[in-house]
């Protein structure tokens, strides 16, 4: 269930068909989500952003740390040479280096005379409800995440998302997609989040001050620390440094959930555009297609709009789980949600 | 008029006495307004940060640019050195030229061996108000900004703030201060911002889509170009690189006032703290304190909401302005406001 | 007189027709000198990186900056839209508030609706020859040297060059260029330097030690402060990220030459492109063409040579000058230099 | 053997006890060399940056990174935070992500309680010489490499070095230092390189060009790919922003070897400064002693001269190394180098 199933409108924009960044055409998502026992609460998601080998046709990308209390990989490349050559995993913050290490035996395979390859791991912290020194995930969960990648997929508590809080509820996947018209031609912008963070009090939906009316729900503790992943995908054919613009207003959805990046946090953004594919190589000089810039400014709000419906969503798919030293993490409660929503006035019929 | 008077809380900080940027000691604002015939609708604000000689008393600061369609003064040393070393003026586009020399006139006097110095001038463009083409401030009009420059000071539709919009509404000069309480010591964050952005549908107050309720409200025109500066003030004792962290929040405030950061927008945060002078020249090592990172989230958040409180102040602060080709820009109509907020459930008592 | 001239090699590619950046077509120089009387020892220079209307036929663009203790104007834009779209100046430290305000004057006056524009300023300090808090420059100085632009132009002791030291020799004003051979097309790279830093025994040549030669040769005094600044001119494609690659290898030539980028320098280059114009506004995509950045290894030891060996040509090109307060900075000696290089063994036939 | 011992003198700043980064009191070098069969030509070195608990005290820090066609971990956070919180790993590109499991093991067993840790792993390609797909490296070596460390350590073809290749000859580990005195108090600057990059005829030692003469001596191929890392230690008392000034002369040492950071190189530098400790949590603030940057253009050039020398050392320590494919790669023949020197007049008695 997302925002518009409840009655509630993020923003002004349509989303595309599934809501989800899978809207934009090519981009598909896959989970492993890994419980066991009592203490395990953890998992992968696999995003893939075209169907071809990416090594060999890279996307244009690039990324914007609002905060860097995190452990990415991938990143300082991305940065340099504007593109992503490989999918991108989520996952616990112990476990990015095994990740890393089965995303770059993927890529080898693909590539039978590559010595050198840039794979692409970003994550948040699950160890309130996970016991995440035991490092549960294996390199098999991540060739495992990547085969299942299907544009329909699970969102919530499951994946990477399997032990994340957010505003202390249950947090996790969580995607949103919006349609933007350029001279009467539709794009797509869709983003895909890993939530982790916020404390209670802080959560905010559709400008309403959820969190403080929420404040003596149960299940509170351990708040304000964590972080949040943000994919920001599109068709719109874009430059990296547009798309460093793109990226910087994600944490404009963002902050309208509530989010204020706090010290412990690891708040990264990545945006790519599937417009153009980018060889390894080439002798002659590629030729690039780019929106004028000065038609980004609803593109902007579009970008923003999607993120902050994603992080909404991402609580709003997420079950209760109960974890690691008996924590639970409390599934935002709809009807209680619905009910806050109509009393601010912010239920759409 | 500020937002608490008329009962509408930002946030959860309590504000300063002033609510203003200088509740930060030391702190002073000077305006000079420029209203001269049919089209003259500028004018010059400064901001003295410490009442000693800021050239050989430096301070700690440091600079973020969500998005630098922009022309600031000073940014480049600020970003190098960590530390401001001469007052900030605000001003129209086409003058910060004009203000830089005036302001460097006014340090080489008060430094007789000085050869070199750095000015720190902000800008918005105030075009749809101003004869901006006009250039009409003059270096004396920055000399008088600064010699007015007191703890109390007026905000909305003066200074720089004359001929500026906000959300097609009238912008300006606004300020807000938060106190953070650390260790059972109080600390103070003030914000002044000059506003001149955002399209009307998109103001938010408190969460409250005041925009779209506003949307049929005269005086639309020319939205959604144009900018805004924001000057964090604190007395924390905070690194340059803490102050960056901190001038990143600027940005969680503005987004919640509907601020998206277009295209066209010069979208810049300065943040200085006054908690210590850093000596033009010291032989001996200098001794910096910085709390520590762990406890600025906090921090993080006043400074967000100060930000969004001082966005919200500049309009409610501004009175309705007509000038060049007839433009009008209404001040928001407080009487309205209010009825909205009512409605959404977010007027305080 | 330049390096080839005097037969010192500089790197291994050849350069072209004129050694200078002009060698990149529709680029042109101008020099507005200011000597008067024993103080004033100043000047403009102004590069037009082509010749027609460039706020509405922009160039793709981007600044690196090795140290910020420097007060350039416009970079902030730049860095944000990727483009330049004026005239770059350069003058003195106290100077550049006076020519900013005169370049946007100059562009104002070429776009009779335009409300905004980004001059580009950059600066070194020449305090030690001139009387800089006089501030002789003046707006008709900067007009003027915009209407001498050439493709000829003098180096040296000229323009901005005046009065500005390198090594505690005379510096100032040098460029040089080199060709590049892509695919059977050749390209050119040309640098302009305003070069006025590093103390006498950092001097090198062509990796001979001279400044330790010339350790005792009169002259010496107020070493290792100033800056330099560099501008990068190409007719390669290469968009605003690769510009920002190219502009950070001009560091190793400056580097090669005794640069050491000391604490109160401000080292900034700034590298643009004339493969392309970008139109101030544009409704449909534009289509950027872009070597693949796998060409590139060779386009950045190219430009790393040109701009070495323009810091050179600065010094070789400069006569001596005598100004305030009777300091003297004498032209490297052609012939001791010469001298030195033979004994090194670095002269060529 | 180091260039002093061969009468090379790189810049004009006295060397260290060692002449090597564990000049700087508390830092340790550990190699392990992985050689097996014809194609196993790699390995792990691990610096130590003090003897404490580095989570529990962890340093002030800064990199800067000149080109980023590189895989690093830990990065984003050093920049975030200022500070680094593990001891540094080297090797080779497609064993980061085993050397950063390791690395979070080795810190999680020495830390009970923690649940987040940011490894540091920087890494050059080695597969001109190595079967990197094979991926040698495994956990264990991490451990040995870091139990290994000590003042006393190999250079050259060892450790990480074992499989690089700078201007193809053979490169790998290379160290040196440099003192100085401010104040009357004496300071090590110690500079530790995994060399890996350039072409023959780039080679440039102490200005002359090595390269060039040496153009025909057997052993080239796959030139200009390939990458530097530099770490550079100081016990100096420096914020995380000076040493990020710190880092990034360590540029124009490498400038000076003939580095031009070609498009395929990750040319990266770390920096740390040992002088004081960062508690992981404190409440109450932090008092960071700094040196003035006025007093830091000497301590940019001995940074300098000291990364140039250990660029040199990495050859001059170099064994000739055969290995995968039958490739070699010849140690720089000392007697030809001497002699060049000597023709130059760059050999001291």
């Amino acid at each position: 269930m997302k925002a518009p199933d409840l009655g509630i409108k993020i923003g002004v924009f349509e989303h595309g068909r599934r809501n989800s960044i899978t809207d934009v055409k090519g981009v598909k998502v896959g989970n492993v989500t890994l419980i066991k026992g009592e203490a395990v609460r953890t998992g992968v998601t696999a995003i893939i952003p075209h169907e071809g080998n990416i090594y060999k046709e890279k996307l244009l990308a690039n990324a914007f740390v609002m905060n860097g209390y995190a452990k990415p990989i991938g990143l300082t490349q991305v940065k340099e040479l504007g593109v992503i050559e490989s999918p991108i995993i989520l996952t616990n913050t112990l476990s990015v280096y095994t990740a890393a290490d089965a995303l770059t035996d993927y890529m080898l395979e693909q590539n039978k005379d590559v010595m050198s390859v840039n794979p692409l791991v970003l994550e948040c912290n699950d160890s309130y409800l996970n016991d995440i020194r035991g490092k549960h995930v294996k390199k098999e969960h991540i060739f495992e995440a990547l085969k299942n990648a299907s544009e329909d997929f699970e969102e919530g508590a499951v994946g990477a998302g399997t032990g994340m809080s957010a505003f202390e509820f249950k947090g996790g996947i969580g995607s949103s997609s919006r349609i933007v018209e350029i001279d009467g031609k539709k794009y797509t912008i869709g983003a895909l989040v890993l939530s982790n963070f916020g404390k209670r009090e802080d959560l905010t939906i559709a400008g309403v001050p959820v969190g403080l009316e929420l404040k003596d729900y149960p299940g509170r503790g351990k708040s304000g620390k964590g972080s949040i992943i943000m994919i920001v995908a599109t068709d719109l054919p874009l430059t990296s440094r547009q798309l460093y613009r793109l990226a910087k207003r994600a944490i404009v959805g963002l902050a309208r959930t509530g989010g204020y990046a706090y010290n412990g946090s690891g708040d990264i953004v990545l945006a790519f555009s599937t417009a153009q594919k980018i060889p390894h190589y080439q002798k002659e000089p590629l030729r690039i297609e780019a929106l004028h810039d000065a038609r980004l400014s609803r593109v902007f709000k579009a970008t923003a709009e999607a993120v902050e419906e994603a992080v909404i969503n991402s609580l709003l798919q997420a079950k209760t789980v109960k974890g690691r030293e008996r924590h639970i993490r409390y599934a935002l409660p709809h009807d209680k949600l619905v009910e806050i929503m109509k009393r601010y006035g912010r239920l759409e019929k």
